[in-house]
């Protein structure tokens, strides 16, 4: 059964959305809008001045870009990124590979862009660690210039900060290089980790990660049922959400009464007010931290380098518009692209 | 008695601004600065290196500019955006209609822009409701493109969240749509209306509006002798409070000893750091929410789509500069514009 | 013994960082990075495509230029702001006598730039005041336009605000004024100066400076064993901390242990969010005020007009790079510039 057919039986069931043009966006399932079935709204037409022919047809015109916009999401994309990555386990120690390398990537459907990626995914795969882990990073750069790796929020010993000339030599076309360290206690939560070498370039176009650490005792508040890490970025890849732009980003799906994580990381080089429509977020932490009173919005400004931990109570169900609200970061006459998805509540 | 007159009176009865120079810069009442009755100062003349004459002469040039454009304010313009809009009352519903078209609009005197507006006014009509309301909104489209209303802030029923093709049509040119909803129980404080179709455009050139939900029991904090709603804009007018530029902008008016609420709201494409001179900020809510610790601060970073309520204790009489601290959005070499206002505690 | 010295020693006496290539950043000493001895890295080549001789000759050449940029930081340059100003005390008071005037100024080595400065430096002087203080300021205007000053964040009578044609009139070239006032108790913490008139330009070229005042009574958690503020600029100096640009911005050194506090303050126009790498920071005031309750973080979002507080537990040794996380303020292909300088703890 799909998302979009669970909506529509979910809709049936509470009799809530029953009379709703609700487009069900979800697993490929799209239903069409149908204009006389619109919910609380009653079309009508106004007698004053109609617009001319031309204009009424540049009008459809655009509605038919926009419609195709949404009824494309979510859009199938070669590749994913922020993929979970297995550590191999040698005596106690988790052994992750990281290979960098240049690959094509697809941002949108059609939309190749060159990415400098780990493990051919952009952004790279996700880390998931606990607290006290023994942890070795293996780096193969396997690019045409130098690089490094930098645990951005960890709090390591210097020799594995990753800078070159500062604590580390640079990691050279060809070659390997190991980080090996104890994830440190009470460091927890949402992290990243990404190239601090020639970064502008080399972050721009996509050698970055999420680095989750999970506690030993994880608090009340932050235990979710659907936990989701969003890297927000806008460099030679556009504007994106976890390397996707609309409409291939993908819905952050959850049950209605569901409590939903979002980890937001912003890897890019603005800042990204995210707006989350018709449900508010509780925000627990900032940069892995625990916020010492959590805070609600509905628009949550996230400025590069930032981590922000969210907890939406997904008590309403619809298709919730997820977005930056820079606007042109999200919509142009053609309608929407960019940095929108959507919370799926059904 | 003008708000200039008043400042004058104040300033003799209480022997505070006696000597100064104080421009008196409100209801159009404006005195003339005079450098020989310089506040705390004494103007003298440096013996080292005087400048040559052409420099003087372009010295004073830009002198006088600044100097008028001090004096212009608070300078009249045609239309005034952010009016309070009074339903209409049916069966215990309260019904506002809003109609979107094209306008002229003066951002500054002579200063004209192509605005797409609610009901002739930019920033749109202010709606102020209460928790449990009942409202209708009908919307009318006299635009050349669809359009559609998204309610900022408010959880609402999927249905009515206005986003074409994911909760309704798209409202077509010549069309009027309709949506009714009862206002959330505890999601009251200082949410936005607009456009979210080909929103890029329709919000920059003006579809978008203030809406207040007061609460059923106010707390002490937010209990305000003069409230004021401050929307930020940096889109196709320029920079812009409420839809005009300085010297057109509208000051803030509060008597020494009252509360002052202002509720920011950012419509625009980037951030404004919202500085206040003189008098500190106490920041009490984010997005209509409380937040858990009231804190302190003279300059708010506010950025697009989000809301930041504030109190001011307006214990400090005079003219108080109130401007965007990214200096290019308050001045130029041609004197001050764009986001500048005044508070002016008398 | 230079810092570099001392890091080494620390090194050796702790076996902490008894194997790495640390480059010793500090006093001038330069330990050159062995590519042999890096850290819990081993460098083995890869067997997989070969770059071909001409890319990794353009890799070493690039290699090469970021090494020369670590390698000459802190770099030597003429000039150095915000130097603590004594003032003169003349019947309890403090009198500072601040001179605009244009001058060349080296932001990096062989970097010149024109600059508008108060007393020769970029930022100008450091204020450093006490609650309750009397203090004067006798501007004196060299410049070829008008000119004033603002006391940013400082609570004080209008007549004193600096703002001409509102508060005062212009400052005109050769001529000079005088500010004079009590500095308001409750209203310590981390402030700031500049010019108010033509803003953009002549903060933009320089006019602006810190000013601290001391509360009467610290409490536990500001007492800090270092004191640093660090200005932030992005104008036509080019982005830059107090002045300056990488390489020839100067570290933040602590000893093990101890306590640094670290006030931020923004005088440019883009928002800077500062990183730093294997220490948090806990943020302890906003614009000179107290938050509620400190909050963590290792990325500090500061925006234009904006102060922030933070102290850093200097719990790890190291030198650990400090910079914007807006990666094309800090870096490009040429190697690290602008906003990027280091804490160093020995």
């Amino acid at each position: 059964m799909s998302i979009g057919d669970i909506v529509n039986e979910t809709s049936s069931r509470r009799g809530f959305l029953k009379r709703t043009a609700l487009t069900a966006i979800a697993g490929g399932a799209v239903v069409a809008c149908k204009e006389s079935a619109s919910p609380a709204g009653t079309t009508t037409s106004l007698a004053a001045k109609p617009a001319a022919a031309s204009a009424l047809s540049a009008a459809e015109a655009m509605d038919k870009m926009h419609e195709a916009g949404v009824k494309a999401f979510p859009a199938k994309t070669a590749g994913k990124g922020n993929q979970v990555l297995p550590p191999r386990i040698e005596k106690s120690v988790k052994i992750f590979e990281l290979t960098a390398e240049k690959i094509q990537w697809e941002t949108a459907p059609g939309q190749m862009v060159e990415a400098w990626a780990y493990n051919k995914q952009v952004p790279g795969p996700q880390i998931r660690v606990r607290e006290g882990d023994r942890v070795r990073f293996i780096l193969h750069n396997k690019l045409e210039q130098s690089t490094a790796v930098h645990f951005h929020g960890l709090e390591l010993p210097n020799e594995v900060d990753g800078v070159p000339f500062i604590t580390q030599p640079p990691v050279k076309p060809g070659a390997s290089y190991t980080y090996e360290f104890a994830v440190p206690e009470g460091n927890h939560g949402s992290h990243m980790y990404h190239s601090h070498y020639n970064a502008a370039q080399q972050v721009g176009l996509g050698l970055l990660g999420a680095f989750l650490v999970e506690p030993k005792n994880p608090s009340a508040i932050e235990r979710a049922d659907v936990d989701y890490t969003l890297i927000l970025n806008d460099g030679a890849h556009g504007y994106t959400f976890n390397g996707k732009s609309f409409p291939a980003t993908e819905p952050l799906k959850a049950k209605t009464g569901q409590k939903l994580r979002i980890r937001f990381m912003n890897e890019g080089m603005m800042i990204h007010p995210m707006h989350l429509h018709g449900m508010h977020m509780t925000v627990i932490a900032k940069d892995g931290w625990a916020v010492p009173a959590p805070w609600k919005c509905d628009t949550l400004n996230v400025a590069p380098g930032e981590r922000w931990d969210v907890i939406v109570n997904c008590k309403s169900p619809g298709v919730w518009a997820f977005h930056c609200h820079i606007l042109p970061h999200a919509e142009s006459d053609h309608g929407m692209f960019g940095m929108v998805t959507a919370v799926i509540v059904t």
